[in-house]
């Protein structure tokens, strides 16, 4: 059975798609043909790979979100500016495709002018979000490679803001000097605990910090499973430091993984604060099915 | 004519050799046999295969500061703990051979409990900065891969503190996402003071300035000359800001190589502190000649 509409997105690394029904969603498939690794040309047959035994006779929406849409992806959907709501039909830019059966619609990004930010991919979380609970007013944060904190008022993106945290722990704990202390995937609470206390104390000292971990697993027998926890507690630490003016007396609502949206809840409670958690997946889902709603109204 | 010693840098990436007689710097080498690429028993081999061309009949003394003496490298030689003169011949370690014309000595690194904090290779050069002006008081300040600041008194290191400055501006400029707006190597002095201000102003915010970075280049033009110097300021002033107790009203020499030691002094120069420099190699010679003086005087 044709689906009504499929549900893709597109990120640097993965592609992700899913037949949405009127029930929901009926199937789903997942290759790891990410933006990063196609050029131009590669994205629709990567994309057809995964979503032709779908197609039946009619003309299916494929409603694409993330980093497809980037300049260098496989069409580029302008970025639309903040303050604006986070998804709007009118933004859509539709792909040329020699599959007739499908009429592609990539979502853009948003943009910000001062300070300069951007997102592709969250703000389709953030629409999912306000569809599962469209009185919400305060604060969204998507942790991930690139975290992202949203100001959200009237259903609007007020302003956002952007973190390398994500990242940065991938680098420190993988290639530089202090991979060589934090091998494995243990864990430490109160290590966490730790590092998070120490950069919300004195943010200003996290370069010295750092290297400690280093010292202290030569010298001073800190364990991999401690350093590791350490290291992420700093790196959180000093996202929340920079995003005081987003979260201090505000609702705060978390995207993500769950894992990594647990450790930013237990950061947040230790500053008075008590976030709600939502799964990535199923605020992408949503804002996507947002968008299938009003390209059908518009029909 | 057979040299009096060698002496030999043998750090994680290069290994480096001189030829040394009573006139000074007789013949050097270098190759890419760092201690990061070798096996226990490659050391030796790779240290002959720069330095046979200089022996003759006598058994000369090989003296070696850096990361071979490390317990992952040739033979470890046990970090001294400070407050400690930088460099002692007790403490060097005589690591068993089998070509018999030479006698290798690897100098000790330092090691600080609290903070945690280790060195190699580097308490060389303080030694050498020592030799070449023995009156000094105050802070001496080693940039690179990890940025060392030493507090020196009465010819010994009272504290030292390490800042991954050098390796988060390589993973950063080369390995993360900011990497897309800063290739070649292209500089900008003003966008190095730009970031270096916003950085030593706000330190607490360095998680939120990285991303800007990209967020610029993106949507606005931010070229990758001054993507790459405002980066540089950023990380500098971080380390600033954390070095602050070590340079506020001191005396700082610079050791390092010279465009990083130049940058550095500039940096200094906002705060108000005028710099010394001095050449890296130069002060690695001389505190590998302190120790030859002192084999030989105890011989």
């Amino acid at each position: 059975m044709t689906p009504d509409w499929i549900a893709v997105d597109w990120g640097t690394s993965n592609l992700r798609v899913w037949a949405m029904g009127p029930e929901g969603v009926r199937a789903q498939a997942t290759s790891d043909d990410g933006m990063g690794r196609l050029t131009r040309d590669q994205f629709e047959p990567a994309l057809m790979a995964l979503i032709a035994p779908w197609l039946g006779a009619k003309v299916v929406p494929v409603i694409v979100c993330g980093m497809a849409g980037s300049r260098q992806g496989w069409f580029e959907a302008p970025y639309r500016a903040v303050p604006c709501t986070p998804l709007d039909r009118a933004g859509l830019v539709q792909v040329p495709v020699q599959e007739t059966r499908i009429a592609v619609f990539i979502a853009p990004g948003l943009k910000q002018a001062k300070p300069a930010d951007v997102m592709r991919g969250e703000e389709t979380q953030i629409a999912g979000a306000l569809a599962l609970h469209p009185a919400f007013d305060g604060v969204m944060c998507l942790p991930g490679t690139h975290s992202k904190w949203a100001q959200i008022s009237a259903g609007e993106v007020v302003s956002f803001q952007t973190f390398l945290t994500g990242e940065m722990f991938a680098l420190l704990s993988e290639q530089s000097v202090l991979r060589h202390g934090m091998q494995g995937k243990g864990w430490d609470d109160a290590a966490f605990d730790t590092g998070l206390s120490d950069a919300l104390s004195r943010p200003d000292r996290i370069g010295a910090q750092l290297f400690n971990l280093r010292a202290e697993g030569l010298i001073a027998d800190l364990s991999p499973a401690r350093a590791r926890a350490r290291l992420s507690g700093l790196l959180i630490g000093i996202e929340l430091a920079a995003a005081k003016p987003y979260w201090l007396g505000q609702a705060v609502t978390l995207i993500g993984a769950d894992a990594l949206c647990q450790s930013y809840a237990r950061a947040l409670r230790t500053q008075g604060v008590e976030a709600r958690l939502l799964p990535a997946t199923e605020c992408s889902l949503a804002g996507l099915a947002s968008l299938a709603r009003q390209l059908e109204t518009t029909a």
